[in-house]
């Protein structure tokens, strides 16, 4: 029988090289994208297309709508950046919590199938002002979980954490993720990345620095 | 300004309980109530209730619909079971990692309205079954929740985690708690409680040792 794994799966850039890595290592991939009243819902479409495209064992969206606790410029009215600067400490764009929500569905639905390992896209270096993306956090959740669960013994496996976007493009090419299928933008103009938030202007520099071209459209 | 602090609160005893202790101690509280597709989902409609009753700032209900992932008798299609002792081990109603789930978004509410405290009302001696529902997970996961957050220092509040159901119906009365709105049934029958599941015998049975008549209506 192929080992399970569970993989937080948003369809960026990221998670797809996460998928790709775990598919890569033999694992029978259950992927989870979250459906939590982003305003970029473009991304769930963009994620089926994926999972499909890499073979998953089952592609699971959950509705869980964040916008309901709100605080952050990603689920409430509040404008996303433009053309600035990255900026230091905690982005608005930050969403309270977030990992910890997701982290605690997919050790859940772990739980459920029968998976020990969960893949995550978490990287503590471009997103080192999200205090739920470091290496810390996770590793005090994952002790948390296995007291709080049945079965116990999960591990979270976060192959980009240290990596720079310029290596995470590399590594998605290595690894064969459809990158051009990938949607990383955080406000897009008619389905497709606009090319100046905080998001877009990390990955054009992780792709510029890598010497690829990013095969996503922009709109601008 | 009063201090903040959010209740977990689905309605029943125990939780009524808490959010009475909570106001009683002084907080603005605001009680946070899941309707997870959970079949006994009368609870979210008499919570409702209660909150008015008693007093909070804001009383949020947050559609997270847990049938998504599947794996208990209280929101799949497993029977629930009736009449039968009290079961050791995990029990079947157990939802997966269903408090990891609660608190990630009780700790996400908490940062966004700025409370440290968060009130809930796990029991270890009842729900020893309950991976989720002891001490020691909570304690990691708090832990774990304060490096992933913003603010930080959050505060779990457990008043109830050390007390037996005799001892919890005492308190109930003695916090003035209208025990009488609670609702604590697993399968409902015609909006009674059924007075036959795990859930209802041990209330009876505390009512009972407490030398205390429950006020709520059972259907049988």
């Amino acid at each position: 029988m192929m080992k399970k794994c569970v993989v937080l799966f948003s369809g960026g850039l990221d998670s797809t090289t996460c998928l790709a890595i775990a598919k890569n290592e033999g694992y029978e991939a259950y992927a989870m994208t979250f459906d939590y009243g982003q305003r970029h819902s473009v991304e769930v479409r963009k994620a089926r297309a994926i999972a499909k495209k890499i073979g998953v064992a089952e592609h699971k969206v959950m509705k869980v709508d964040l916008r309901q606790i709100g605080g952050s410029a990603l689920t409430d009215d509040i404008e996303v950046p433009k053309d600035r600067a990255i900026e230091s400490g905690v982005p608005v764009t930050y969403v309270p919590f977030r990992n910890g929500i997701l982290l605690s569905f997919a050790v859940a639905w772990a739980e459920v199938i029968g998976a020990n390992e969960i893949f995550a896209g978490m990287n503590a270096v471009d997103y080192s002002g999200y205090p739920d993306c470091r290496g810390e956090f996770i590793g005090a959740f994952v002790l948390a979980a296995n007291m709080g669960t049945k079965s116990g013994g999960f591990k979270v496996v976060l192959p980009l954490l240290r990596l720079s976007k310029k290596e995470i493009v590399l590594l998605a090419a290595r690894e064969g993720a459809p990158i051009g299928m990938t949607h990383s933008c955080y406000s897009p103009v008619e389905g497709m990345a606009c090319g100046h938030c905080d998001s877009c202007q990390l990955r054009l520099k992780g792709f510029r620095e890598a010497g690829m071209k990013d095969p996503v459209e922009y709109y601008d």
